[in-house]
């Protein structure tokens, strides 16, 4: 049988574990798919380390505009990353009639809608397994394994290097700076890793679930998006006494009022399955209205992992490219004609519980003027710790759990209790998910 | 669009589910799947009750051979159980045409090879996401997300009958007769409880999955098949007090000698994901070689989870029903003509790690005896604990965890330390695997 041609652009982790992968596994994918899959041409910069990584058995250019023209090529695959270059070669890809896959989530969540809108209008398939929580096959779990529901939320920790962050702070009691080294040291994290402690990351590939659960187009712009630079060890230790354990998440959510579409450090019951993911592990969590929750874990990064989704996506266009492209999976799940454009519902709207970290004088008193403050507001109150204060000490923390509320009440009541005279300096507030 | 018309054989708890879901959520199952999918005719001995739950929406017969050479019908949905007429119906749907969902695990358990060669010449499809795990889209993860991999082996929690017995006689201390009784009342454990306690639904799931993993032909009639019933509230606390918890798990391995297919209880550390998964609940965890370790957990039974995945199937086979039979995902994930006829190991040539409990009289030099036959068949010691014997007791508890070895050591081995004058009646013998 006629093999598929592929061309891959960019051969660095990923694209050097998919060309990997695809050798070594070529009978059994073979086997799977019905026909051999094959590299046949790799662009990347580096035209000499590619030569040496390919070993003759393909050809190699440093022009990525040339693959994606060339007549032999079956599909693409987009592993240069970034939202320029890679967004005019997926799209000149696309419109050369070349089905594409690509591993990038930040081209997805800018430009989805462009993109498979593009794909659309020419009948080619651009697949993404890859591009959220990496060999996790959750963009299939979703857009097919679930079709039969109303899907209610989703709760995902879709960001290794901020899980792996959290873990080793909770398991040694280290503060974010030491940690975040260490996990530099040791490849975790990049040199500049703003993108995925600032949630910046998980952000995108939250956008392109909710797109795909709800049937709403890409809304990244939209998404409410704090990280963990800011978290301190005490609130962790304090989260545990509780029965919590903090996570980085990434939660979309369908209600009356709009979707939320928000990323933060949120308290979680330590029995929950999700809670106890740990190190650079990613799981996520889907409720649909007739399956209840179901939870997908594995690694959501590295060569190899990302590999396994790049491939399967290869393996799904090699079984569908020949079927009538109205009868395919479509892109986002939904048909194109059946997307809709719902409401994000802004973050002062989102309701929820809350974690509450105060320090105060240590009199009489200022419990009292505190929960009026957030009785005031209509919040009541959950659980409660207060810290005695040691011998040398004049102030102390006390640490409250509410129910749920609407974020703009906790916003108000915070500035309220700042004001008081025996609060100390600023209210450390988290968000608290029990994901039933 | 033209609607896509369903026969539904059986509106018992799973046909209920489907049909009150297909009704519910009927707007957002046509947005995904691209036309209404409607049940168009029901069959089920109970007619009356069956007009009563159908309202008039669709006709209804007590007749299923009807449906099945009903020229309205595109897709039967087989949700009559056993493999006596639900084979007859299925093999007559296929040769009159039509496609065909089933959540019959015995069914393609026992006649899946004939089932879809059937299939296969007559160009339709036969779907059986639920016929494993309930709502856990584990059929597609294994036969589609998981393409790019070789699979190393899969381990599985996939009955939730003997997954609640395990959970609450750990959880209450309770024997397995006092627990067995509580499930009955409660509903999770059936009249004659045989087939969920005694490991053959798992055995049926499993052979499923093996099948879809490594491509190779169904072969239930040759797994090792332990059940739980025999199992001590005793074992289970030595085990939590060496950091492990017993589940039963279903293992299928791919090893040099053959494929590994076994169902028993078995020790797993207690940190690992798995271990942690309570109640009900199912999970599988699959090892590929370039993923690594994949995680799938949900309900695996009752209503409206598994319509979730009946529905998932027939929304891919609308999707995907005018492909080319050729380029449609194959049943089994290889395609027909790759499937290979792989030796299933017996169970005395498998490699694995166990757990003794020997009952022994209290006195110099039976531990000597002991490990001196342990180390003559090569066997050697991971761990072990011996209780304190109480102030009146001539007799103590001895608990060994071994390294991997062979089975057929180990129970040579038993035979030897059985014989000792100092062993007081059977050893307790229970495998386990590290899950890495």
């Amino acid at each position: 049988m006629k093999p598929i041609n592929v061309g891959l652009l960019g051969i660095g982790t990923v694209g050097g574990g998919t060309y990997s992968v695809l050798k070594r596994n070529a009978e059994e994918i073979a086997r799977r798919a019905g026909r051999p899959i094959q590299v046949s041409v790799v662009a990347d910069r580096d035209v000499e380390q590619t030569r040496r990584l390919t070993d003759g058995n393909c050809r190699v250019t440093d022009d990525p505009f040339a693959v994606v023209a060339d007549p032999e090529v079956d599909i693409v695959v987009e592993l240069i990353g970034g939202d320029d270059v890679a967004k005019q070669l997926v799209l000149q890809a696309v419109a050369n009639g070349k089905h594409v896959v690509t591993a990038n989530k930040a081209l997805l969540a800018k430009h989805g809608n462009e993109i498979f809108a593009a794909a659309q209008k020419k009948g080619v398939m651009v697949a993404f397994e890859a591009a959220v929580a990496g060999g996790i096959p959750i963009i299939k779990a979703l857009r097919e394994g679930l079709t039969a529901n109303r899907i209610e939320w989703i709760a995902g920790i879709i960001n290794g290097t901020t899980n792996f962050i959290l873990s080793e702070m909770r398991d040694k009691g280290l503060s974010f700076t030491a940690v975040l080294k260490e996990a530099q040291r040791l490849g975790y994290a990049e040199a500049d890793p703003t993108f995925d402690i600032e949630g910046v990351d998980a952000a995108h590939k939250l956008s392109i679930m909710s797109a795909i659960a709800f049937g709403n187009s890409m809304s990244f712009e939209r998404a409410y998006v704090e990280g963990i630079s800011t978290l301190d060890a005490a609130d962790i230790r304090y989260a545990e006494q509780l029965g919590y354990r903090i996570k980085l998440l990434g939660i979309t959510k369908r209600t009356a009022e709009g979707v939320e579409l928000r990323v933060h450090p949120t308290l979680i019951p330590t029995r929950r399955l999700i809670a106890n993911v740990e190190g650079a592990m990613n799981a996520v969590l889907v409720k649909g209205d007739a399956v209840g929750a179901t939870l997908y874990y594995g690694k959501g990064a590295g060569a190899e992992p990302t590999a396994s989704a790049v491939i399967a996506d290869l393996v799904d266009v090699t079984r569908m490219h020949t079927a009538d492209p109205e009868h395919r999976v479509p892109h986002l799940a939904f048909q194109p004609d059946a997307m809709v454009d719902l409401a994000i519902l802004p973050m002062a709207e989102v309701v929820t519980s809350y974690y509450l970290r105060l320090r105060v004088e240590d009199r009489t008193g200022v419990l009292a003027d505190v929960t009026r403050i957030l009785a005031d507001h209509d919040i009541s109150i959950d659980a409660m710790i207060q810290r005695e204060p040691g011998d040398d000490e004049q102030q102390t923390d006390i640490i409250m759990l509410t129910h749920q509320t609407r974020e703009r009440n906790i916003d108000a009541a915070i500035v309220g209790i700042e004001a008081l005279a025996a609060v100390q300096g600023k209210i450390i507030r988290l968000r608290l998910e029990q994901l039933l």
